[in-house]
């Protein structure tokens, strides 16, 4: 029997865990192709963010997760299009036959239609994003420093993270520790006291996926650490200086963008029914309709769980999706019948700051430090399994708790928008 | 009795050393001034390059080697100018007096006049630098997984590393098993015993500055690495697809730049007498000729120790001036005279791989596995001054050991020089 060739496309949480469900069968060949050559452990990039984490602590070579196995072809590569009739994927200037697609590309940011303010207020998907983030936000404080005047040191020292989700509520607590407690004790001019942290929200709460109990929470957690929550606030008019929230304007150097999301790009080439953030809607067995063959897994599929809800875009939701579906292409290959996919909700969790966290899990809410414990163990866990560096977590803990933010560095060439002149630290 | 102000221009090892001595005198005020905000630990840059180490790890942000002196004030910018005659440098547009001028600049590559090569010939001097060799370096074996010919998958196969001085063989050297230990069981289409490492040296053998002997011990080494040591060739003609040597053309994707270096620009604009290298002459109290106050340390200087001798370009010899110079201006100020800045000698190393080194100290030439191992001691002590991150160290060393390149990440956007074509992986 001629092996099935198996094409997943994205080597995000979807992907890696279909991926290493099928390494194991001789019957299939896999295509794994990714145009960046890591998987990436999305929960902790805001760390990278902040300094507090290497990229590599939270990356791994995808080539170093399948080396033992031979039936898969790691392709560092951009998919362009996809033909689902002539069962067909493009990259690499060349048309690829595939028996199973797996299209599991993530999402992407949203700038509601505004995609310049992509430049005043970058997103934090990628590691790039993560490192340009780091470097907005610790150019801020050194010009801050030698600012000749007071407005221009205040403006420098406002921070602004639009996006209430947690994603948003992770970064503004964190700058708001960085400030207090790791850059304090480095700056002699910038006074860090008149730092100025935002965290706006459009909606009536923040962590609007978590109970309001625990939004509530989080936000006196928030406040406690001195960041101003807005809510019921439109973030507009983005610039290089700042941005208006309710004909208000507000003075702002450093701006972070952590509202809306949208599936990949391309999700754009698939003729298919898609839900109000354009992800794709699949059946129940994560397939696209009418192709049997074509699943779509993670931030890019809408699995409707009922007519009201569907499954949020989170890194279970993306590992579960996985692992059934690799099962479940094995199965059909044997013989078996497909199954619909069941998702096993362990519950959610945002991280505020130090020792501050909310974990909702069925009908458990918990806050303040027990909480960080779990998402701590959850994250170690997690992390564990496939980086395999337990000390380098340890290390990681360790200088969380003594304020050290090893990675402090402002590393790339320029920072781009300081009253439009391009800095050039060459 | 009012303060001396005291410029410092550069946090490398010159600079930081001078301001560690500085800082605790309260009688001076020290402006420390740098294009970057860390202090960097240039010995194990290569290991940056070669995916062993992350940034962070060899790395310090300058505001935290001196967070607790008040007396210093770090200034994150570039020195565009210096007017030795009015006692006055321009950075951030605007002329700054000093007392006591310090300038640590240390040096950039040199490419003999052509500076196009540097497109195609990145050299290691900054983080930067080390991880565009990186990306180059892995893109490169990833585009030769995906080859469509052999030639293409030979071409990218090819790795070429011009200058033969320490820089050089470290780069050969660690390229070489990167490629035979750590990716080989990575790739399945790209055949790596094919890989061929290239290093190039214009001179009759390499590692000048070592004893003929621990070059020729060298060299061997390389060779049973599988590295191509070329003596009297001159690389020529560079461009995306190759170089040539001796009038032959070798066809070669990655090409490195390890050969001519020279200081940083500031020095064009202090006009003093230079050695062959445009270093500048400096005095036997390190100072500027017909300039008290005005002082060169490090790669910048040539300091003559006797008509056909002068120091070379290495981190100790940085050191030691920065820490003499230091001693030498706080005892001025309380109105001591001037003394010869005399260097100690502790002898010169190279690594080339893993358990092999070349060490030569005064008569002392010592090569292979106990030679490494004095190289790896000694840059752990120096390391451990100025990151107090045993462990990271630790945890490099075993990574080393199992061949494991943690930070095998291709992080940046583009890989340029790819047939003319930008590959641009966003």
């Amino acid at each position: 029997m001629q092996k099935k060739k198996i094409a997943i496309v994205g080597a995000g949480f979807a992907g890696i865990s279909a991926c290493k469900v099928l390494c194991s069968s001789k019957e299939v060949e896999v295509d794994l192709i990714d145009r960046r050559n890591y998987h990436l452990f999305q929960p902790l990039l805001y760390q990278v963010a902040m300094a507090g984490l290497n990229p590599s602590d939270i990356a791994i070579p995808i080539r170093k997760l399948f080396s033992k196995n031979r039936n898969v072809n790691i392709i560092l590569a951009e998919v362009n299009s996809v033909n689902v009739k002539n069962c067909e994927i493009q990259f690499d200037e060349k048309w690829n036959k595939y028996d199973y697609l797996i299209l599991a590309c993530g999402a992407k940011h949203f700038y509601f239609g505004n995609d310049h303010w992509e430049q005043f207020a970058p997103g934090l998907k990628n590691i790039e994003q993560a490192t340009e983030i780091r470097r907005r936000v610790l150019t801020a404080f050194e010009l801050a420093e030698k600012a000749m005047s007071k407005d221009e040191q205040k403006k420098l020292l406002t921070f602004a993270v639009i996006g209430g989700g947690p994603t948003g509520v992770e970064l503004a607590g964190a700058i708001s520790e960085m400030a207090s407690k790791t850059l304090v004790k480095d700056y002699k001019n910038a006074d860090l006291s008149e730092v100025r942290v935002l965290l706006i929200e459009a909606g009536d709460r923040i962590l609007s996926a978590f109970p309001e109990k625990l939004s509530k929470q989080a936000e006196n957690d928030l406040k406690s650490m001195g960041v101003e929550v807005k809510k019921n606030c439109r973030a507009s008019n983005l610039d290089q200086n700042g941005f208006s929230i309710n004909n208000e304007w507000i003075e702002c150097k450093t701006i972070l963008w952590a509202a809306g999301v949208r599936p990949s790009s391309l999700s754009k080439s698939i003729d298919s029914a898609k839900d109000s953030q354009e992800r794709i809607i699949v059946e129940k067995d994560l397939s696209l309709a009418g192709h049997k063959n074509v699943f779509v897994l993670g931030d890019m599929a809408c699995f409707q769980v009922n007519k009201h809800q569907s499954l949020p875009g989170i890194a279970p939701v993306a590992i579960q999706q996985g692992t059934f579906l690799g099962n479940q292409i094995l199965a059909e290959i044997k013989g078996y019948s497909r199954k619909e996919f069941n998702y096993w909700d362990k519950g959610i969790m945002a991280t505020i700051g130090r020792s501050k966290a909310v974990v909702s899990s069925n009908n458990m809410h918990i806050s303040g430090l027990m909480a960080w414990l779990i998402w701590v163990f959850i994250h170690i866990v997690y992390l564990m399994r496939f980086k395999n560096k337990f000390f380098v977590f340890l290390q990681w803990l360790w200088s969380y708790f003594s304020f050290g933010q090893g990675a402090r560095l402002i590393i790339h060439k320029s920072w781009q928008f300081y009253d439009g002149k391009k800095i050039n630290y060459k």
